[in-house]
């Protein structure tokens, strides 16, 4: 199904002066979300928020419905997403794990064949500091930069989050707060990320109390907006020469704090009943025992809690909807929709109190099953615009998709995700994956790791998905089983069982296959592998009598 | 069971001017030989084939009896034993498939240590050219070499093997042959691994039919003397400096030919009977049928080839052992006997005929159990030595127990093996492993994965023996099952017998542990890893009211 290099010269090859095939897109717009679930748009189903920008894109594209991220936590998903391989594959299993510096990310493929790709946002790639220091690759010269940031060119790297202590003053977006006007040590939390108190005070977004407040920033002066404004930089900067932009959003990601207006766009009213039961809690399990004792999921059990920052969620949301309006607009303004590959996506969701938890990083859809849509501007796509796509695709596929569409080689040898492109064409005749795969750690939470008494290589966890039937496996701990078909929401834990031993064999042999077939040899291509043998016998003789 | 670097300190500090434990061994020689098999050694019972030297070195230390390679070819075992991770892990899955710039070696963890690891021979590893390429180590910086070399200092590098073509005029060796005045383009076959016909042609040692013949060599001036003395240079020059020495014999490795007396030493009558049955033949295996096919597979089932090859192999080996004996020698002398922790090993077999087989890759005994020898110089391991080990153990040991040996941190976050320390301490008191493990692919050899029609992807086998059943398990394929309590050599393939299904799907499920708990975060320590969660507290409020 992948482009061979063979196919790729074809189709390049004119014909009488204009390419044999329709052409391909020049560019490459990735938008990101951080903790955008998939049912906080309204293409996908929101009953009060409104995403016209988002639901405009779905409408030129193919919205997947059954889309999964491969770790339900930013580091692991990202670094998935960047190098279209599982988290088992690139190592970096959780948050601040530094990217192996022989890792490849979207960048590595695309700049060989002269594209530039760079981020604005937030990628949480970790450098591996250690890694390169070894080998003398100095972290400031060109090499060094693109691997500390997983193959991407800094174009404005801000992942958002700088912790309370000190002036951080060396980011992009606190220097233009500053030139604007901005006072405060750590602008990013005093203005941005705090409101206001009715006596002045300072109100820290970092206390959910206060997502009902405005942050302290001119919404012109938000990350969102200050993100979209250097996009649009990067875009107008390279002309006519072909680019590929990783949009990276930090929000809706926490802290929960918008800027007015969108502060009080959504009230009370538009928070949604959690999704949660009680068996849930009945039914015990050390893991999700765990998180839920964690502050977070706590907090997002009462409902005071829930009905205060939900509606800044949605604001935060909103706002990002807006901003891709006015980007949609300035790309069509110049033409780009025409030659630009769109792709939007979340790395996870964000439980908000559902299945009586907070944040992520865990196995339920609400964190592990997020937002895709890709728009492909070339005529090939024409038949399926607007259509929702309801295979099982996994974020590992977008890296593929991407050289796909732009005509470059997969390198099959690493790369575990699969193209959409054939998808997006509606011409996908090979059979299609049957199970999505995802992994988590739980022991970088002490709540959950410390009280089994574990090391954080005893709690990996690795589920398999197969459109009905989702099993998550430990080590040494009771699996979860839950029948989607039959209990959507994921509330009845069949994990133990007895009348399904059968199904949970089956789902852990899926388990199997998939850690057996794991791409393992990303230094050797498979053509190479495959001429071995006849290079071998013109260079020496075995054997032979 | 691993050292920390606490109970380091604690061991190193001296109390009232002597350290307030034994002391531990300073150097370390690690000779391997290469396509050594287990049984042709005396102390591993040869009946005719004497190796006293090597004998003596198993009454000094500990010999272990079932000590597995993790892959039974050369690369891919070597790469295993150097950085102490399975084949899957350190990813180069054949010979020529290079080792991620990113693996760690021995001489990685014993450098930042001041201790100098060098290599006098082969190591088969093959530089990650593309990978340093893109970020930017240069190949003739300290770095570089050092990566393209699996963290060896090349002191002498020299894996043999040099094909037909051209003189290759650069490797230490050949440079060695022309001072002395041999003269040729390729001096390598040309001199040491070719005979004289009896009207003085040249009789090329890659045709098995002269194994019988000497080489034209001087034996001073063979491969096996010219390392033993580059190996003496390396200690002499070292002085009273710590120091590492991987002395890695290429012998008795193909081609099989043998300077005089050792082409002689041996004869038809000192042939043991291959070990193979007619019931191998009958239970036909699409991967060991594809294997027999194979030209060396073919040649050994002549008895002809076996009569007259053996006993050149059984010279190759007989050398070895009488230059290790003026290694030994050499070592008493300095005194290096006193403080120099010894193994020796090899890094597979070879089928020789057995199972209707040449060369190795695959899973029998005779190719993946290999002698493995430790001798511990400090007090500590007086109890036990001469004695016999009988555990499980695997190559990916060595590289723990030399760093345990030397008071070294191992970092248990990457390296899979575990040190030996304990068992030649004769205090082992944790549970030691149930079960070895091994993986092959047989994708690199023509005629077996082409008339399967598969990629090399399709083509990996891990193999798992809990010490009395062995299980090869394949993607698509029947597995194979031993039974090696009631079929120690391994005739009775039971992979498809009906009344063992329970025993299959118990070894798989050993597989799926192994998998599911491999080292999959190289890039951070546990230490690190568990103090994630209070350094976040420190950072930021997540979910706080």
């Amino acid at each position: 199904m992948h482009t061979s290099p063979d196919s790729i010269a074809r189709n390049a090859a004119p014909e009488g002066g204009r390419p044999a095939h329709p052409k391909r897109p020049r560019n490459v717009l990735f938008i990101m979300c951080d903790q955008l679930r998939r049912d906080y748009l309204s293409c996908y189903g929101h009953p009060t928020l409104r995403t016209p920008n988002i639901d405009w894109l779905a409408g030129r594209g193919v919205r997947f419905d059954q889309a999964y991220v491969q770790g339900a936590v930013c580091g692991p998903s990202r670094m998935s997403i960047y190098t279209g391989r599982y988290v088992s594959s690139h190592g970096s299993i959780f948050n601040f794990v530094p990217l192996r510096a022989t890792e490849q990310g979207l960048g590595d493929y695309l700049r060989p064949a002269g594209i530039r790709c760079a981020v604005v946002g937030k990628t949480h790639v970790e450098g591996d500091t250690q890694g390169l220091a070894r080998l003398g690759v100095k972290t400031d010269s060109m090499q060094g930069v693109l691997a500390a940031q997983g193959g991407f060119e800094p174009y404005v790297r801000d992942d958002g989050i700088w912790p309370f202590d000190g002036p951080q003053g060396l980011n992009q977006y606190d220097m233009y707060l500053r030139a604007k006007g901005y006072a405060g040590a750590n602008l990013w939390h005093e203005q941005a990320n705090s409101a206001m108190g009715d006596d002045g005070e300072l109100l820290s977004g970092w206390h959910m109390r206060h997502a009902d407040r405005p942050a302290r920033i001119a919404e012109a002066d938000s990350e969102t907006a200050f993100m979209t404004d250097r996009a649009m930089d990067f875009i107008r900067a390279r002309g006519e020469q072909p680019w590929c932009l990783h949009l990276s959003y930090i929000k809706p990601h926490w802290p929960y704090m918008a800027p007015a207006p969108y502060h009080g766009m959504y009230g009370p009213q538009d928070v949604l009943p959690p999704q949660r039961s009680q068996r849930e809690l009945d039914d015990s399990h050390p893991v999700t025992d765990g998180y839920r004792q964690w502050d977070v999921s706590r907090s997002f059990c009462n409902d005071a809690v829930r009905r205060r920052v939900i509606p800044a969620y949605m604001g935060l949301v909103r706002q990002i909807d807006d901003h891709l309006g006015r980007l949609f607009d300035f790309l069509r303004r110049h033409g780009r929709l025409d030659d630009t590959l769109i792709v939007f996506a979340s790395d996870h969701g964000d439980y908000l109190g559902d299945h009586w938890l907070g944040e992520k990083e865990l196995f339920h859809d609400t964190v592990a099953r997020v937002p895709l849509i890709v728009y492909d501007p070339t005529p090939q796509a024409d038949a399926r615009r607007g259509s929702t796509e309801r295979s099982l695709v996994e974020a590992i596929d977008i890296v593929p998709t991407i050289l796909d569409a732009l005509g470059l080689p997969i390198p099959a040898h690493i790369i575990e995700g699969r193209s959409l492109l054939p998808m997006l064409h509606g011409c996908q005749d090979t059979p299609w994956r049957t199970a999505a795969f995802s992994e988590f750690n739980f022991g970088f939470r002490d709540s959950v790791r410390v009280p089994l008494a574990r090391t954080v290589d005893q709690c990996h966890a690795m589920v398999v998905y197969d459109g009905r039937w989702k099993y998550v496996h430990y080590d040494g701990l009771p699996p979860h089983l839950f029948d989607l078909r039959n209990d959507p929401q994921e509330f009845e834990d069949r994990g133990r069982d007895p009348g399904l031993q059968g199904q949970r064999a089956e789902m852990k042999d899926r388990l199997f296959e998939w850690m057996f077939q794991r791409k393992r040899h990303p230094t050797i291509g498979l053509e190479q592998a495959h001429a071995y043998h006849a290079q071998e016998q013109q260079a020496v003789h075995i054997g032979v009598w």
